[in-house]
């Protein structure tokens, strides 16, 4: 099961192993450590079944770990020490965590969630003591591949975390088929046994996208440290020769500005976990690196990724009628593209409907929560609440969060898709869709522009009429009317605040700014 | 499940499909066949857990049956026409057929089995009218991934052949991870969309390693023919630009005798069944071929390839001590080599046991074989029967048939490495290892040769301290006794015929001939 990825790239791989910081383990130490780390937990009555609470950044130690309560038939419960202390506790007391091993930096934070969890381990001081009592016989529990593995959460961005319980097959399948389908599609992030990998992704996210099976598998190396700001990620890739990683969107953009040019090596950039656009696609394959894209979630684990036999690019074609890219299926993954009444709906339509998938490695359940696994899990198919496109070489186009698109005549508008198209025109700085109650239609979308220059409500009508013609968007997604403002109402994290926009619609002008 | 690769391969690769004889088959159109074939097939009552035998040479209609019996949750039973009429009855009263399919070269065969199983489809008539007569709409079967989808047997190269069953799962996890290993260490074998792939194996053979689900799946042609001489297999080669093909180290043989130098086109080959020696592996490397090496059985699937990252040759390297290939476990494998005792033996020991192998599609047991499966399946492994040495970095190496090899004071002996290494003494022709009964050792072995010039026995066993002292063999393995012959006896099918060869020792000389 899981932990025999360890063992087989301590034995095939015996000179990658892991980059923590200033220091280097290779995985024949890594398995050692692991092994006596693995027996003294054991004493300590952790055993096949024991729920354990990781509370860390992505370090070394949270890695063992993934490899040391798998021997033991353990559950992991990686902590994501990003929601708010009240959602922490949630999930905690879901999972039902009987454990806490915490990393340096979040002793306080631990110190806040002692009365729902006893008993604590601390890095590095008593982990290491743990580690060095121990015998290096291996552990031998019989794990079957049903067996539980770990227990995830979404992030929770509409209401609580939800769990979902992560069997041995579920994990090694799903990183399995990941590198496999780069690696048969020669998608240009294929990753080997020469790469160094930096994991941007937190454990807490899937197990920050199965690297910590993934990098042993391959027999690559893995770049870890505490914190990374982009300077320090900057420094790692270029101290580490760090040449595959993986990140969302916003993690790129950031990357990007604070790299060198040229780059020097090569970077291979798994993007995922929201909307690459075309822009930054883009400036990042200006600037030579290679990009793939995958679909996924911490409910489904990986579905799809962008690696389409051809001609490798990320970039639309002339046949393209999106800004987005087109995705495959995964093998063992089918998907549905799905109309409001569960219906599939034909590939030939290009119509936009919520994308359902079914795989090999789908969770069964929401834990603990009926009503959202009535919701999302049927009959052997997971409701994903993203909208796609899906077309007839099996491919599909991920367009929005169904939470953020506009129902129309019973219609999908896609909103973030829209807002691209319209972001690809000059003039426009920044803009955002928004839902305008209507009468006959339910729904209709209004767009607010913030212009950089000069630029008619018709100018804009007429560009979007193109796009009609083009098959690139239906007409009616055009919106009703154009709003012009100074400057977007931002979010905290920078992100335009709709609420705040849609509050004040009726005080904007329809008149173009200069 | 499995009817779903061919959906996709309709979809992804509409220009890829099936060359039968002449005549060429898109994938979109051989999904139309398949739908009308499997809905008529269906009011005849095949559906969930039907038996249906079918009997055919690697024809189209053949593969059509994988995807349209699967559609109906029906199980494929592929009879094996090589076995005698007797075995090949008791196979079908094993897996409990109640329908027989028979392609056109085989209704006398089909007429003696009409007693066991009534109900026959022929082909090409009635097979196409079922065609015809079919509705487009595609069968909508609730299937899961632990349905059974085939019945395969053994070739019972001692006693019975045995039946096992495979699960939808088994046939797709076996396929793909074949596949992606090949893909994911640039072995030189990889498949891709490009290729048009020849699958000599039968598909009553472990369905031809799977070729009829790894071609739709990668998107590559497959040429298929009823009856391939050697003289057929090069014509094919050249007519359809073949570029990938599988079968065994004897047909590879032959097919080299046949191909024109040079060949003019990329060929690879994945080679399986028996062990591929160094010359016959060399031979084909010179004429270009591009080699891989497989290692499996009906009984285990796919278990492991030749596909080690670094370089790539099947030549053993300087550093190698064995004439044979160091083959690398699947994902999803797990190989153990074990002493008589059954107690893992390791790695680090070089020892010669038996291979057991424990895989996510796995078989359970042998059906209506109690004893049998008592014998080989424990506690989730399979004892293959092969013995093998393990090493260090996790490969292993197959190095004999167990029965085939000398037990000599508790420790193997395999003769057909001692065999191997002994042919590549230039003057040597032909050797066989016997076992003579021993008072002290249970079993000795002694070497009979066949001399191309004067070889002195001294000359021999001091060749062969050699390889002892290169930690290539152990000293126990050196035969007791050189017998020399002018010509051995052989048996129909050219292989060295040891029993006539044994019952003759006595009358055999130690002394070299010139």
């Amino acid at each position: 099961m899981v932990p025999q990825l360890l063992v087989e790239a301590s034995a095939k791989y015996p000179y990658q192993g892991i980059w923590h910081n200033n220091e280097f383990t290779p995985y024949p130490l890594l398995l050692t450590r692991v092994v006596k780390l693995s027996n003294t937990l054991h004493t300590l009555g952790i055993g096949p079944g024991t729920v354990v609470g990781v509370l860390d950044a992505n370090s070394q130690r949270f890695l063992e770990l993934h490899y040391a309560l798998g021997f033991l038939g353990a559950i992991m419960h990686p902590l994501n020490f990003q929601l708010s202390l009240n959602d922490l506790e949630y999930t905690i007391r879901q999972a039902q965590d009987s454990w806490l091993i915490v990393g340096p930096e979040f002793s306080s934070l631990a110190d806040a969630l002692k009365s729902l969890v006893p008993q604590h381990i601390t890095m590095p001081t008593q982990y290491e003591a743990l580690v060095a009592e121990g015998n290096e016989k291996f552990p031998d529990l019989p794990l079957k591949e049903s067996d539980p593995f770990s227990i995830g959460f979404t992030t929770g961005t509409s209401g609580r975390p939800r769990a979902v319980l992560y069997r041995h097959r579920d994990i090694l399948l799903s990183s399995w088929q990941v590198v496999h389908h780069l690696a048969l599609h020669d998608s240009l992030a294929k990753p080997t046994s020469e790469d160094t990998m930096l994991c941007l992704i937190p454990f807490a996210h899937a197990h920050g996208w199965g690297i910590p099976f993934i990098a042993p598998y391959i027999g690559a190396s893995l770049a870890l440290s505490q914190k990374l700001s982009p300077a320090d990620q900057v420094e790692m890739i270029q101290k580490r020769h760090v040449s595959w990683a993986n990140m969302v969107p916003s993690q790129l953009y950031r990357l990007l500005e604070n790299l060198p040019e040229p780059l020097g090596n090569t970077l291979k950039v798994l993007v995922g976990g929201s909307a690459l656009t075309h822009g930054l696609a883009k400036k990042a394959q200006n600037l030579g690196i290679q990009l793939a894209v995958i679909y996924g979630g911490a409910d489904q684990l990986a579905s799809a990724i962008c690696a389409p036999p051809g001609p490798h690019t990320l970039l639309p074609s002339e046949t393209d009628t999106l800004p987005t890219q087109r995705l495959m299926p995964l093998p063992g993954v089918e998907i549905q593209i799905r109309d409001d009444n569960l219906i599939p709906i034909n590939p030939k339509a290009g119509v936009v409907g919520e994308i359902w998938v079914k795989s090999l490695w789908l969770p069964k359940e929401y834990l603990h929560d009926q009503d959202a696994t009535q919701k999302s899990f049927r009959e052997g198919w997971f409701a994903t609440g993203d909208l796609g496109i899906g077309y007839e070489d099996g491919t599909v186009a991920v367009v929005d969060r169904l939470q953020e698109a506009i129902k129309s005549g019973g219609e999908w508008i896609a909103v973030n898709l829209l807002e691209t198209i319209l972001s690809e025109l000059d003039e426009i700085d920044q803009v955002a869709i928004l839902a305008q109650p209507d009468p006959k239609w339910g729904e209709r979308p209004v767009a607010v522009v913030q212009t950089r220059h000069f630029l008619e409500p018709e100018t804009i009508i007429a560009y979007l009429m193109n796009q009609v013609e083009a098959g690139r968007i239906p007409k009616f997604w055009i919106p009703d009317h154009i709003f012009y403002i100074k400057e977007m109402p931002l979010t905290s994290v920078g992100k335009i605040h709709k609420q705040n926009l849609a509050s004040k619609l009726d005080m904007l002008s329809q008149e173009p700014r200069d």
